[in-house]
């Protein structure tokens, strides 16, 4: 793999999209347009995106153990389909969560930390082949990514119609993964006017750019 | 866990659902009946049913570890939701199809033998959290089983439409595990007339109902 793998992290409302995008934009001042890569989980694919609609607006009652793996099944699928043939090819990968997310709304969330379930997670992300070269982790307090999410025109999907206790939970998991894996994980306080914490991403990204790649 | 869990595998057009039905009429001698539960997979939930449907006639072009996790997570449901609660009251649980189905038709049919594919397989598998007391596994040569096939009215599924290779290469998979486990794992020529396969499997069954049930 030479590429360079950049996945974006946190809760509801903390402007990962926002971010992901602007750092396209940035990246396109050092690199070929075709070397960058910017997509979403879950989702990413045709097969995945189906799945995703599946997950979050399909009403299905699914068991937790369920739920998880239906997540890896995406996100297998993003990977042997887009991510890993993108990193084979040298390009920068960009994308809007991976699996910190399952870890933080499965593991955390909807699993209250259940050992079972985490454990499960952390068997399938040590067979998802693949790992973020780099992390941003966007926290924000639930009162102001709520009046974020109630300003977008979006349908809500369910975990937007969760309880707070859940968003706490899944704040905490975040947390918790950056604090584990503080070489990957760069918290951001998404409070911050987006050009800045743009500006910050950036800088963070430049040292890692692959050097026969930059313009 | 006090209750019977009974599968029937084996390829299309075998008889594995009319064996099934057999096998409940001959409980229903034996059993009130609220003690029997006839399932199947892909499926046997409201959201595994959900699953099935993308998974048969979706048509969406999932590499093979995430079609293998779709399955795992209709599975997943399966048990939860209904198979382990219903063990759990002492239930015969009759299902067409389990574990062994993705192990034959991803493991060994798509997949061809690929050690990672087997031990992503084996190692779900493992979590699953129940396995069957006993399993049917019906054999059919394949232009037996092609000529049942066409004389049924339904739409073909994905398997139904794949090629010879991919058929002789799951009835392998059966082959194969049902020399692993012997004590499990009954083999029956299918091309005999359904009576004398059924009273066959009631034989079997008969040995194994737990005795507080028996009417």
């Amino acid at each position: 793999m030479t590429g360079l793998f950049i996945t974006f992290e946190g809760g509801e409302g903390a402007g990962k999209s926002t971010q992901a995008a602007l750092l396209e934009q940035y990246l396109r001042t050092r690199l070929p347009a075709d070397a960058i890569v910017r997509t979403r989980e879950p989702g990413g694919t045709p097969g995945a995106e189906a799945l995703r609609d599946f997950l979050l607006f399909g009403g299905h009652d699914l068991s937790l153990r369920a739920e998880t793996l239906l997540h890896f099944s995406a996100r297998y699928d993003h990977v042997d389909q887009l991510i890993r043939p993108a990193m084979a090819a040298g390009k920068v990968v960009i994308s809007d969560r991976f699996t910190d997310s399952t870890a933080a709304y499965q593991g955390y969330g909807r699993g209250q930390g259940d050992p079972a379930i985490l454990d499960l997670i952390e068997s399938l992300r040590k067979r998802t082949g693949i790992s973020p070269d780099l992390t941003f982790i966007l926290t924000v307090p639930r009162p102001v990514a709520l009046a974020r999410l109630r300003a977008r025109a979006n349908r809500p999907d369910r975990y937007e119609t969760a309880n707070e206790a859940f968003h706490a939970r899944v704040a905490e998991g975040f947390i918790a993964m950056a604090k584990a894996e503080p070489e990957r994980c760069i918290t951001l306080d998404a409070t911050q006017p987006p050009e800045i914490i743009a500006r910050e991403i950036a800088t963070h990204v430049a040292t890692r750019l692959p050097p026969s790649r930059e313009a």
